[in-house]
């Protein structure tokens, strides 16, 4: 194989995010690299598509060398265009982030950046989402480089299954020596507890702010959240076939039987 | 027990919906029915929450001794608003839909029903996504009551295990009597293949409208497209922890260590 591995970059955060921009840096040395990424933050976007108004995607000059693209649509919306206007193949790889705040645990279902991993996973491309537990703007992205870069080699190398995709956060470090390695972990059950904040507008009608705290009540030890609290990367491998196989004999004994 | 099961009712087509009608028409002979549900179609909306705007909920008087709320934000929305904001304790059921359209194999990633009810399950709550093999506003529900009352009937009986919720999908049919039965399946492992519509408008600028066909390489006899192309109503068991747990130790003889 002389050919260089096709790498398609995208986000939630929005084309100019400081996250994707190191994901870019990094990916530039490992094959040829497309972006594709929102032109506004989709934070929280799930695996929403646009199926009731015009998607636009327009050509940037913003990465010297690199073909970027900005759509007004959501992440998923990003891969789903990539793969069918913009590239001429398939990526042989799917790097989405680096996210500026934590996809662990429950939020793979809120993120739109792992939602865009997922849509690469059911595409066939193998697909990492990567996410540093820092909401900031200025996040301290450069300790995590050498991960991002071997995570993705190996994925490069070895190659994920059909129907699996990796989810993959970082702790906040000030640099690299804190972070103590990576572990392969499940998703722990831990949810958001929300809390809405009520207002009156200024033409007396009331809204509402969503708001909430994460509540972890799970305590095993082989979970993202406890490798992530404990100074570890989290590596969960993800599946979007939601099927809860094992439930399947208990529904077998119900009665569906109507009149 | 003499209190009444409280049944929170959702959907994405909005909350005047035809399938949404049948449902609650449906609940009112099982319990105490509380309906939030949103303004306007959210369909492909995914697990999509709002964070950066402010929700709206306003009371309606459209359904006849029931409490309506419609909101402006997605469906996942709708059942956090109802769980922190509406309902004094939690459901007893939730239900989703009926949904003008199909929810199986992978569109229940993608569905705004499908979510809300996964939403549910995350707040603990019985939640079951019901959707219809026909996109029509003018979908005949009617053949579906016996079918939606005994399996939210089994629910509320048998209770789910924590962690899972139900799609159920129905064929379209014209009467009851075509429909053969209930099967309890597993997710089809198919797919949608894009095919994006390029317009150019009246300034000159490039524009995509996202549609697609579905392509179901699955030819299991146990899947959700099975019983549905035979005439079954198809009810998968759905879960939210989406690590893909068979994988663990594969990745753990990977080498993730860096200099």
């Amino acid at each position: 194989m002389s050919k260089k591995p096709l790498i398609l970059i995208t986000n939630d955060d929005g084309v100019t995010a400081p996250g994707i921009r190191t994901l870019i840096e990094v990916m530039k040395g490992l094959g040829e690299v497309v972006v594709v990424a929102p032109d506004s933050p989709q934070s929280g976007m799930g695996h929403a598509v646009t199926l009731n108004k015009p998607l636009r995607l327009d050509e940037l000059d913003i990465y010297p060398g690199i073909r970027a693209f900005q759509c007004n649509g959501t992440p998923v919306d990003c891969v789903k265009l990539a793969v069918d206007i913009v590239l001429d193949r398939k990526p042989d790889l799917l790097v989405s982030g680096i996210n500026h705040g934590s996809n662990s645990s429950i939020n793979v279902i809120y993120s739109g950046t792992m939602s865009a991993a997922v849509e690469g996973a059911i595409e066939g491309i193998s697909s990492i989402g990567f996410s540093l537990l820092d909401y900031s703007y200025k996040a301290n992205f450069a300790p995590l480089v050498p991960f991002v870069r071997q995570i993705a080699k190996e994925v490069l190398e070895k190659k994920l299954p059909a129907g699996t995709l990796l989810n993959v956060n970082f702790p906040k470090v000030e640099n690299q020596k804190e972070i103590k390695g990576v572990k392969v972990c499940r998703q722990a059950l831990a949810k958001w507890k929300e809390n809405f904040v009520e207002r009156t507008d200024p033409n007396g009608r009331q809204y509402f702010w969503m708001t909430g705290h994460f509540i972890n009540n799970d305590k095993g030890e082989d979970t993202d959240e406890w490798a992530l609290e404990h100074g570890y990367v989290s590596v969960v491998p993800v599946q979007f076939d939601l099927t809860d196989h094992h439930q399947i004999p208990f529904l077998n004994s119900w009665d569906f039987h109507v009149q």
